[in-house]
């Protein structure tokens, strides 16, 4: 699922977790002394972007430029850069804005390498929890107050048992279909966003639900939940993600059992 | 709203802090290690409780009744102690106990005292986030990782400005009324229990509606909400909030706002 692990492939991920103290530097202090969000959808659903936003992204792309000029940059905020070659870096410099500017902790840094349009590294950074999600080359850790340690998924197999997330029932394009899942499992748990996904890599939320993701939202998740021993796809249970529609879960069992009650395969 | 200032009042307000910090070593040590849950409600809706709930309880619970012998205490997980005299202790070990078993942050402790009936005192503490929210004497104070300051609710007077927040679009008693609030405010932040009113008093969140709240949920609530500035009363506009359905809101004009859209105050 990831490429096996090469001297090049451990560079790009302790360069991508320098991408990721840049961005925390910038998103950090503003979180902490309030926050103004303009908005970028005027007239229609309010869709804030913050100075944190774009001064964190733009950290991210001066390291990148100045580093591997070659590589392609894909981020939320600016212009796409062209690759010259095979790698492309994936940047959401704050995933979960409307929980920043709420004040809420969970928002996350998204960084992704992708190698020939494929994820190989992705990380997941939460700076007011002080944690950090790292999936490449098979593994997937959770470097936090505590420390490192290899994180897994839970063993959860069936509906029945599952702690489901996602991030608002209002931003779901099926809410019917998904509404057959919420009924069937054990809890549900709302407003998360990507750190959802991290919290289902680390064992305590068995099932992330969600559509409506780009691919700056989805790219970095790919790597932490495959190399934590989840399965992640579409609604229709294939593993193509380009439509934004996505289920993550602790085991391939409970994976096609969501499939199955969201029943769009043949839609 | 709250009394003014007095000697035992501080006293109480220390003690209240002590209490929380009593409870955050039995919380969080479980917390950071891993979650098992056992079921309060077998085989009807899945109701939480953990270790961790009864030992912050216990460990609260021996506290006032060797500092305070006469008080009350009213907590969620044993039997009531009757008070000999004016004062109660309410207190909630875990409020989000669905959260902590997923692993998500936002959890927090409740405690109140109540003099004859009223809260006059409370603390909404998260452990996870380091994070104490004290309300009492007219003042509220945020205790956290930077030090103290006080807080004050924002200024929102409209809901078409308003961030609002609930913890489950499932757990409302009258999802139509609160779909019409909804569908005014600028946007919509589920997951976070007691914290959406600690963010309330911090002045990231303007508005917060739910029902279904039991004493031990919302008497915490009161004395930090109304010291920050803040309006809370029912959904009918009421300050009685027996039956647990609690509208919260940064302004009185927003909260007024908010209780015409639910419209349920002739119901």
């Amino acid at each position: 699922m990831t490429q096996p692990p090469s001297p090049r492939n451990r560079d790009f991920a302790d360069f991508a977790c320098s991408l990721a103290d840049a961005a925390r530097r910038e998103t950090l202090p503003r979180f902490e002394s309030g926050v103004v969000a303009e908005d970028k959808n005027a007239g229609g659903a309010w869709d804030p972007v913050t100075d944190a936003d774009r001064a964190a992204e733009r950290a991210m792309r001066a390291l990148i430029e100045y580093r591997y000029p070659n590589h392609g940059i894909a981020g939320e905020e600016f212009a796409e850069r062209p690759a010259r070659g095979p790698y492309v870096w994936s940047l959401d410099p704050i995933d979960g804005t409307r929980s920043f500017v709420c004040g809420l902790p969970t928002w996350t840094t998204l960084i992704a390498l992708l190698e020939d349009g494929r994820p190989v590294i992705g990380v997941i950074d939460a700076p007011r929890l002080g944690e950090r999600y790292v999936g490449h080359a098979g593994e997937a850790r959770l470097i936090g107050p505590a420390g490192a340690r290899l994180l897994g998924t839970s063993g959860c197999r069936s509906l029945g048992e599952a702690r489901l997330s996602t991030t608002d029932p209002h931003l779901l394009d099926a809410p019917h279909a998904f509404e057959r899942v919420r009924a069937a499992c054990r809890t549900t748990r709302y407003g998360h966003d990507a750190y959802a996904y991290a919290r289902l890599a680390a064992g305590s939320i068995d099932l992330v639900i969600e559509s409506g993701l780009k691919p700056h939202d989805y790219n970095a998740l790919v790597p932490v939940v495959r190399a934590a021993g989840g399965t992640i796809g579409n609604w229709r249970g294939e593993s193509d993600l380009s439509a934004g529609s996505i289920v993550a879960a602790a085991t391939a069992q409970l994976f096609e059992a969501a499939v199955e009650a969201l029943a769009v395969a043949s839609a």
